[in-house]
């Protein structure tokens, strides 16, 4: 009996050091990041192939970041958010890094490989916004 | 000797156990989520207070939405990540949400006072995108 509530208690212990740990690191690990979104504005004769996008392009931009690259993420226009007015984008990529010189790094010198696969997947200019995590 | 080997054991197992359910909850999550963004275009003239924004306008709004918000994010527009492209956003609020129509039903009779709170930190009328989280 005795070993079995020490493990109990061991389990408990552990358990919410765990649970605490993950959420401290994560809220540590977002604020101050740097986002960098890629965003597909939309308008009429504009296409996007999403299943491209996911599986081929964003994979080999995300492997040029390295160590750098915390997470990206990919996300589907729907609509505007505002009655009567158009989609503003039909897609976003968005790389979530460390430092912002070491993505310009890595990107630089694999500008023309990441522009040449633009058009398997889309015919849209992208707009591209570096921004800070506040929240 | 037998008890310390067997609560190393437990610590490993409980530990590995731990790492992998969050990171399967977070991933289930996220994918196939609504993100509400709200972006506010940068352009010469325009002023947005992020301290009020954060402290403020973000919680009462948040505070419309109740279970059916999973997280918000705010981020601070940077630069442009094109040379000579002028900034894109100032700021972007998000909720990521359970359910677009929960949404609109919660912020639905509460958008005069979330109109009129807009006066206190910004003179931008933002552009919102509906999207849903694909990766």
């Amino acid at each position: 009996m005795k070993l079995k509530l020490v493990v109990s208690l061991l389990l408990l212990i552990t358990g919410s050091a765990a649970f605490s740990q993950e959420k401290q690191t994560k809220a540590a690990v977002e604020k101050g990041l740097i986002k960098v979104s890629i965003m597909y504005p939309y308008a009429e004769g504009k296409t996007f192939n999403m299943e491209y996008y996911e599986t081929k392009h964003m994979p080999m931009v995300a492997g040029f970041l390295g160590a750098n690259l915390v997470k990206y993420t990919i996300e589907k226009g729907l609509a505007s958010g505002i009655p009567n007015q158009p989609l503003p984008f039909m897609a976003i990529g968005t790389f979530y890094v460390k430092s912002l010189s070491d993505y310009q790094a890595a990107i630089g010198p694999n500008r023309d490989a990441i522009r040449a696969d633009f058009a398997n997947y889309t015919n849209i200019s992208p707009v591209i916004l570096v921004s800070e995590v506040v929240k």
